[in-house]
């Protein structure tokens, strides 16, 4: 199994930690929970793949990817109740699978020889939009769009940093390392201590 | 035209008057009837049909399918206003398009001789898509996510009937014959009878 | 860059502006906001060449569209002050990158040689669903769906002006015009003036 199919079965076991919780939130059965689990797992990477015209997506090629993310739903089932605060647990746990993903979708574009832009679309794109679509479906406000926090721009910064390495001529496990850490330390920060980038304010207050 | 040829045109037209119908909810004129009970109609399949990376997606290869989809629009249009409650006739509309789908996706799926976990996942994806996407795009609550009911059970355990009729070597109409009915028979025990499965409930009650 | 594909840029900018307008009513960042800007500007195109199954996503092929759509962003992030009403300068923006992004999908379509069905449904989709995107994701009211307003039946009647075109005859140019300018009459008619069909009632009034 190469390094991105490795990153992509850790991002899909997190993501899918995440959507059951979403799931106990809105209070499913056990399929609903699969259900949501699976297409937080996938989301992303799927979008990465139709967009990139990949051979098979990844998880038709190999489906061991979604019964990774029912395992992890019928964990979360039976043991969603020992967490305190489920909502901060599901925060904490799509920050990890974002910095997982993120790389995921750098190694993919990269090994496809795509340009730089594109490679930055595709990291921000598997890390955002199993997310994205979690929230959509359960009605919980999105993520990716939670004012003065730094979630895309996480996203953003880590698949830069991914290309940063790869132009100083750093090997393949060292720019996913670092699209992965940059990632995190952004997201982690922003949760931790409230970092955030300025935000639009309609009207600014006047002197 | 084939017997999966068959079923989508029958998924689509039905699925279209439930699109119809949540378009009458949210008080459209007729060509946004057309749009949701089109996209309600075809999305399911399409969805399935990029996945899997068909030659071409099955209503752009033959466009009878919309204009199925367009006709069942322009009826309920003219005629939505004959049932007493319009919420309970989309439901029982969208439980037998599921029934009508669910086959439709795992017969797909078979004749591409996919593994058995991607024919329940094309199964349970073509039922569950377009209802998804009509429920979203009108501001309907999903029906999908609706706590206490069976929905994406019900195509799942479809799903499953379908590959259990293929391990005993059943032939192609028993199979998706099979998938149709079990659909059908949860689903509609569902609606008429409250049937459930236990749902996450995040503080049970303490003896 | 062919006819079509300046068009695309054009409605790709044009829609992107639209998008930067809907982040700075959710009060977004600046990354947000490109992340808005280009999901709006890049969604119709994308589902139209996914749908069509085309070689390459055209954004994938030619990046510049996503920079153009970061620097329409951007612009917006510094400017969006100045409009005394940014949902109404959000619905004019719309309106014009609907006029521009309607006949880039008839031309797709036309060059692609697909039936006149799929290609009304390729104008109509191009130009609804980068702002149906938009408007699910940053949680507004649907601009498709709101009731008594002309949206996909100007998009609809635009794809039917140039289908007509073709059929008179007429060379790409006049073609895409014919498109362009039905669509942005009927769309700005709508805004204007509130031209709009008879939409569904649920109870008309008895004499």
């Amino acid at each position: 199994m190469s390094a991105t199919g490795l990153l992509d079965l850790a991002a899909v076991f997190v993501f899918a930690l995440s959507g059951g919780l979403a799931a106990s939130r809105a209070q499913l059965d056990i399929v609903g929970f699969i259900f949501v689990a699976a297409l937080t797992a996938v989301g992303g990477g799927t979008v990465r793949d139709v967009l990139l015209d990949r051979d098979q997506v990844f998880w038709v090629a190999e489906p061991r990817y979604v019964l990774a993310a029912s395992v992890a739903a019928v964990l979360v089932f039976f043991t969603a109740h020992i967490f305190e605060s489920r909502y901060r647990a599901l925060l904490w746990l799509d920050a990890a699978a974002l910095a997982v993903a993120v790389p995921a979708g750098v190694g993919v574009a990269l090994s496809m020889e795509q340009p730089a832009v594109i490679v930055l679309i595709m990291g921000v794109s598997t890390g955002c939009f199993g997310g994205l679509m979690r929230d959509v479906v359960c009605n919980e406000v999105p993520l990716v769009l939670k004012q003065g926090e730094l979630y895309v721009t996480a996203a953003f910064a880590g698949a830069a940093a991914g290309l940063c390495a790869v132009w100083i001529g750093a090997g393949n496990t060292t720019v996913l390392l670092s699209a992965g850490i940059a990632t995190l330390a952004l997201r982690a920060g922003s949760l931790a201590f409230g970092w955030q980038l300025p935000v639009y304010k309609s009207r600014p207050p006047r002197v």
